[in-house]
């Protein structure tokens, strides 16, 4: 048979910073990352920034003008920081994709330009889906604000939109040239954002690293009572995880090769159908706590490591059960199961517990130890702790 | 300073097979590709067809239908193959792209099912781009019809709509999972279409191969005469050495190194400035005529070979002037050059001849020496040959 074979790899690359203060005039990260990239081309930088980080920091737009000016000498800011609605509206509304596309025709941004989105994950997948759209893949460079962007969704090479309501219906895999996880955000966030980025540390953590759990749970309080450093500490590692995993596997989803999401079976389904008044990593906490008790019930986990499990989220502050859970007698939370199976194209996949920090692969949940294990998350979280 | 660094390498490999008839129920090629893929989960197979095309071969959509249904039983044809117009329209509307999304939606195709494009350069692109940016990339198969589809733009990794009359605005680089050149499409192409794809056969032999360029000055009669043989030898060699460019180089752009452009800065501008009255390939010709000659006077190429390169054009039907080339004195398409630089982001890159088949770079074109080679085509194309 005459044919050709194409084949070639592609080599990605790029740096995750840690630091704090990011535009404050002594700090030279930022600049030293686009100073080292200019040449003899003009480059130029178009910001992005989440409304609610700019609410809780009034003074970040000032801060990045002077900045830029003092230090980056060699790019040219476009005076127009684009600020947009933060939160799922950002992925929901076509008008913000709209405006970014827009703004890099009407400002000329190039392929030898940068897009840089500032804010949580709602805003840096939709920025990097319209840098990646637009001339075929526009550097875009991100700074996350939120916990759950800092440790795990600005860290990954996924972005997106929804589309009629679907999540991430439109998106691509794309990573960014750079990514600056600054700590001085963090302080701003409310207590329901700082604790929600955190179930996906332990998601993590239980699936691949038992020490990382350990550490959570002595931590567990530091992090609940807003400890900065422990904070910082649980961000790195948990980035560090999720980096390791994508290099390791199959970083564009490709094969069968299954991202990280131990819990989320049901997470997905419970943030739909609570209209999306659960956040992500709220919903998460309540998947974990579902698929520990299971892998409990087949024998896999002891009692005492599933209690260690649903105590430290307890600690940090998460609910363990929300009514939907038993909406129809449970039957629509285990439709997400049905559904998790579709989106994989029929065959399911579920990641389970055999130990802290040993997750395990099954192909099929039963229905009535799911429904046992809601019955049990819902005794004990009724009753007073 | 405190960093991670993210490191990864992505392998993408596709076959691009050469064949005639591939809906024939003797041809089991298109089957055995997706029958080899076929396991536990159900795929789906959405096909979108050039309208063009199929006027030319009103049976096609029938065709498909029962080869499918008897040879691809494994997967399952969505009923609604979708019709869209053909032509650089499919790019400039968003409606083509919103068709297929909404498409994609409604029939529930997922990352484990195909988009099959069948038609010209223009449906492919677009096809492309929007299985390309749905569900963050569904596998597309692309079904070249056109001589510049099957040895140019078909076989390589790019994709993209025009947004606002702009070419390409929004595009990704996402190579197809396969390509089926089915020479059976280029016997309804019409004269133009048919001529217009050997441009870029031409432009890639004269900066990487002297070996083709002898044979496509031996063959360029028979070219002319429609001779079939000859043009899926020009088709493979073409289709080769792009492929091979593309991997040995930088396929997705991320670097400074250079598509194969030789002849394209005038060529785009040519484009435009007819309101692609003229076709991408008949542009092109003229662009490598002006810039062989500008490399004649340059010295770098002796008068017989220059001759050599507009005489096979010739012979193959092109006309190598057009009015708008002295339009405003020429000051026009001398904006091309600076729209070029533009585009490469301030520093200029131009291939030139230094001899049939060696390609190389300059960072700089000399106005009145543009117009001298200007002069000369409108002196020679004028005569009667
Ligand atoms: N791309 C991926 O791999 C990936 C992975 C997981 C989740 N996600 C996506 O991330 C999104 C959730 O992101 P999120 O949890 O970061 O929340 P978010 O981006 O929706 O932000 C939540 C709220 O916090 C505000 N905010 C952000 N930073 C702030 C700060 N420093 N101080 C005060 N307020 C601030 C925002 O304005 C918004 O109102 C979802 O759309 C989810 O699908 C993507
Ligand atoms: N992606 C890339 O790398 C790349 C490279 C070069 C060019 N392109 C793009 O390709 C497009 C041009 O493609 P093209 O030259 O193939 O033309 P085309 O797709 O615009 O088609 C030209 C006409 O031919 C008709 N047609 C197609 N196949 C036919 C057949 N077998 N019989 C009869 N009619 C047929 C179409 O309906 C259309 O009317 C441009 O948009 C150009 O930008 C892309
Ligand atoms: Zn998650
Ligand atoms: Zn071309």
């Amino acid at each position: 048979m005459d044919h050709l074979q194409q084949e070639f790899s592609v080599r990605f690359s790029y740096p995750i910073f840690f630091t704090s203060d990011l535009f404050a005039t002594t700090n030279s990260l930022f600049a030293d990352f686009f100073n080292k990239s200019a040449g003899a081309v003009r480059r130029k930088l178009l910001f992005i920034v989440d409304s609610g980080v700019v609410e809780a920091h009034p003074q970040l737009l000032d801060s990045i003008r002077t900045y830029v000016a003092q230090h980056v000498a060699a790019l040219d800011l476009i005076d127009d920081v684009l600020v947009l609605p933060g939160g799922e509206i950002a992925k929901n509304s076509p008008d913000a994709v709209e405006t970014i596309v827009d703004a890099i025709d009407r400002y000329g941004v190039d392929r030898h330009s940068f897009v840089v989105g500032i804010g949580g994950g709602s805003i840096l997948d939709m920025v990097g889906y319209a840098a990646a759209i637009s001339h075929r893949g526009i550097r875009h460079v991100r700074i996350p604000t939120t916990v759950l962007s800092q440790n795990d969704s600005g860290v990954g090479v996924k972005n997106g939109v929804n589309y009629r309501g679907k999540k991430n219906f439109l998106g691509t895999f794309v990573p960014p040239v750079a990514v600056f996880n600054d700590s001085t955000f963090l302080t701003t966030l409310d207590d329901r954002d700082w604790r929600a980025g955190t179930a996906e540390a332990i998601k993590v953590a239980l699936i691949k690293d038992r020490a990382f759990f350990d550490w959570l749970d002595t931590n567990a309080t530091a992090l609940a009572q807003r400890d900065l450093p422990a904070m910082q500490y649980l961000i790195h590692r948990c980035a560090d995880l999720h980096l390791k995993h994508i290099a390791g596997g199959d970083p564009f989803e490709m094969g069968s090769s299954r991202p990280l999401d131990f819990g989320h079976w049901s997470a997905h389904k419970l943030e739909q159908l609570t209209d999306f008044e659960l956040r992500h990593g709220e919903a998460v906490a309540i998947g974990i706590a579902l698929d520990t008790l299971y892998s409990q019930q087949l024998g896999w986990l002891s009692e005492a490591d599933a209690d260690r499990v649903l105590n430290l989220m307890r600690t940090l502050g998460f609910s363990l059960y929300q009514p939907m859970l038993d909406a129809n007698d449970s039957a629509d939370v285990l439709k997400g199961l049905a559904e998790f199976r579709e989106h994989l194209g029929g065959q399911l996949t579920i990641m389970l517990l055999t130990g802290l920090g040993t997750g395990v692969e099954v192909h099929e949940m039963d229905d009535s130890r799911i429904r046992q294990a809601i019955a049990q998350l819902k005794r004990t979280e009724s009753q007073p702790a």
